[in-house]
């Protein structure tokens, strides 16, 4: 590389370390606001994320940014778009291009429309009033569309939205795959109902101290490998994994007295998130390969740990026998097999993030086919609630009796956030095909995952996955560690073997 | 006022808020790497608080603050300097003049010295090897000389260092008010040591369950008036204060099982700080007239609730009877007076942050002697270890056994703090001077703490004190609110009285 190329990438290099700098100053913001802040504070530290938010923004779309990328990938030294220089001007270039792509007005009008929308969405939901959402929604929708123009598309203008969360997929590889997944789901869905197997969930519901459950959920976290010198837990509303810098990952979850499973299986989720940020290339911390690939790719992190391993037999072979020690009154008389079949309830139900491992990838889809439907104009916002019930009485066999348990339940619209949610299909589906692979190539992984030893599995995800930073697109990394694409074959074999057993379908 | 200078005014109070705004994130960033952050996330948040300081002092010093102060201060609107623009405009000018005098590699080279003196210090220390750290306590020595040159000063190049913390004071005043106190305080010391009274304070070592004394600490901020719907009490090495915005006001303690009043104190020290933040002037947020006045003036807001209130009998004939309930093991035995007596045991000791209400004066005023001396060439570095113990032994009557017990104690030399050491003193003395006050405006005020009432008190230090912010010096503000210069004959009234009464001397 010639002495003038290498300064300018490493300028280039150095301006995306600061952004990402500044980035983690956010993200600490954001964990101290929905962990510690006291009330009062929000206010003045919602001016601050404002104030962050334009500093990231400036750095991000500098003009001499464009002018340093414009040098470096005409050179042979980003020939190659996997090396280390290929790839993080490849990933730089498509993020610049992307924030100069979107006018400032339209940026300014989405994050404000998308302010008050969290805000009105939350009232609405409170009284069960859609109609109070729907304009605000409406705004929403045509802005999106505006930023699905502006980023530019050729097959559909939900192409870009998508492309924001998963680079690189396709709305109709999405749809492809999410649509043989419900065929196959729903015959398993109906017959899990028709079964006259009915685990007892209600040993769940028994009372288990706060302060047990959350050593127990440490415990469990450090053995799986979530390294405490490194990381925190700490209680939330809502659970959530954040990356404060190359030593610091948080999670955290919430508890109740009377649900074993809410908090328990939301940390093995986030303790899922957190060793993936804890296991990416730390000497390129702040560059793009020193990333996570997309959201779908970290959701199938957290969603091997909490379900391919966390809601198996074999895990509670070697965990239960801790459990009854920890809570005596609520499992002292309960066979691990009933525990088991506890964790592993499955029913239609209206609430996403309360559905189990079968049922939660038709709660997606119903979202994904309704905002796919939005973006291409195919749907009014006015017909939502409507198309919405219509879907769950089609899919889940049941019809929400009102908007605040039906259309209203989730953020993310009035947040904006449109293609993201088949990401979480997409975790699961990704999620069933490594585990594939890592059964595959650790014959011994069951009996390891018998005795409490992960680390065969963690050493595994870590070469396999987080060591790669965001060199690949998801699917190149999927086709790369399992040699075959996205499909909805392996979450299907998962998912009628362990549930046909259970059920004894 | 014209629209041209209120707009000039305006952006001069924007810029102000921005500055303190991002100030206040580096406030949060501390805040957490002392409470919560992991620590393999240290070496990132020292990047990310570079960033900010360099951010905060590009901000401060950006060109266009100088021309709008210069279009201000020659204007009518800021004739009067106690005006809310006067004030501001007054300390705006007052700080870009002092930001803008440094030139910017002293400012640098004073930013590593002390990042690795720190660092020096702490080996140093553990070494008990002042050799190790003299080297670089002579150079940051030198750059606060050429610090206090580029500042200029008229009498002693000290003057513009303890300007830093306590904005208007003098050495030469501030060295009378400590060598008076020091010539009262000795005999008092001498009759404390000669009594024949002696606290039982084993009773202090007992076992005090931490979950305990944490709920009772926090029951104890509460009542006495600190929000804790705006403000939060954590866990720390080394207890401090610090606001992070005008809703969020954050305090930190130690707890020892076997030392009560360690924390219990530490925990009022704070809160009496977090009152003064709670109680300033919110519309004014972010100028300096929503600043406090000075480090000195802070400090008498912590001494007078830790010292005249939480250390005063009728604080505890109210807070007793919970004590001994929160408590049954270790005071259930113990009566008030021998509890009284406990807590307020005086003894010469070797170390400041150890020490009692009356020597503690001593160990400051022998830190602001030599410093002065460093500062002023009078003393070499070299020399410093001596001297140091030549004065314990001549003001307290005892010479430390090593160095680490001695100059080697604290960190602020190390981290170019001079010029701070005497605010912890005129804390006392300010402190015992508006208590004072208080007593006389409010002649209930004993019978109000007998009964756990602490309202008048705290309205009357909004009134007197916070609510101005940073309108008046600390020499203003005193002679407003006492009508009396800064003295120690209050200080010295309530030492003498009070532990006359205890050593019946």
């Amino acid at each position: 590389m010639t002495a003038q190329l290498e300064k300018t990438y490493q300028q280039l290099c150095d301006a995306s370390r600061e952004a990402t700098m500044i980035g983690r100053i956010q993200h600490l913001l954001e964990w101290d606001e929905h962990t510690k802040m006291p009330q009062a504070g929000a206010a003045y530290r919602a001016d601050q994320m404002a104030f962050l938010a334009g500093l990231v923004h400036q750095k991000q779309t500098a003009p001499e940014i464009g002018e340093w990328l414009d040098e470096l990938v005409d050179s042979e030294f980003t020939a190659d778009p996997k090396s280390d220089i290929g790839a993080n001007v490849y990933h730089l270039k498509r993020d610049y291009e992307k924030q100069t792509k979107l006018p400032q007005d339209l940026v300014e009008q989405l994050t404000r429309a998308c302010a008050v929308g969290q805000q009105v969405w939350i009232e609405a939901r409170k009284a069960d009033d859609f109609e109070q959402f729907r304009p605000k929604l409406e705004e929403i929708v045509r802005l999106k569309r505006e930023q699905a123009a502006a980023l530019g598309y050729e097959a559909t203008p939900y192409d870009p939205l998508l492309d924001e969360y998963e680079p690189g997929e396709t709305t109709v590889n999405v749809a492809r795959v999410l649509s043989e997944l419900r065929d196959a789901l729903v015959p398993l869905v109906q017959a899990i109902a028709d079964s006259s197997q009915r685990p007892d969930v209600s040993i769940l519901a028994r009372k288990y101290s706060i302060d047990v459950q959350e050593a127990f959920g440490e415990q469990v976290a450090e053995q799986i490998g979530f390294d405490f010198g490194a990381g925190r837990l700490d209680v939330t509303a809502h659970p959530f994994c954040t990356g404060l810098g190359p030593g610091d990952v948080r999670i955290t979850t919430r508890y109740d007295e009377h649900a074993f499973s809410d908090a328990f299986f939301s940390i093995l989720h986030e303790v899922g998130h957190g060793l993936y940020d804890q296991g990416l290339p730390r000497e390129h911390y702040g560059l793009p390969i020193g990333e996570d690939v997309s959201l779908g790719i970290h959701e199938s992190q957290s969603r091997l740990w909490e379900n391919q391993v966390g809601r198996s037999h074999a895990f509670w072979e070697h965990f239960y026998g801790a459990a009854q020690q920890a809570f005596p009154d609520a499992l002292g008389d309960v066979a691990v097999s009933t525990f088991y079949g506890a964790i592993n309830d499955v029913r239609p139900s209206l609430i996403r993030v309360e559905a189990d491992e079968v049922t939660y990838n038709l709660h997606i889809l119903i979202r994904f086919e309704l905002e796919q439907a939005l973006i291409e104009d195919r749907l009014q916002v006015a017909d939502l609630p409507g198309a919405w019930n219509e879907k769950y009485e089609r899919f889940l066999g049941i019809t929400p009796p009102n908007d605040a348990e039906g259309v209203l339940q989730d953020v993310h619209w009035s947040a904006g956030l449109f293609g993201y949610f088949p990401t979480y299909a997409l975790g699961n589906l990704y999620a069933a095909q490594f585990f594939d692979q890592a059964k595959e190539d650790l014959p011994i992984l069951e009996a390891d995952i018998r005795r409490g030893d992960f680390s065969a599995l963690l050493s595994w995800l870590r070469a396999n996955i987080h060591q790669h930073g965001r060199r690949y697109t998801p699917a190149e990394l999927v086709e790369r560690v399992t040699s075959s694409p996205l499909q909805h074959d392996a979450l299907m074999s998962h998912l009628n073997e362990k549930y046909g057993e259970i059920y004894g379908l």
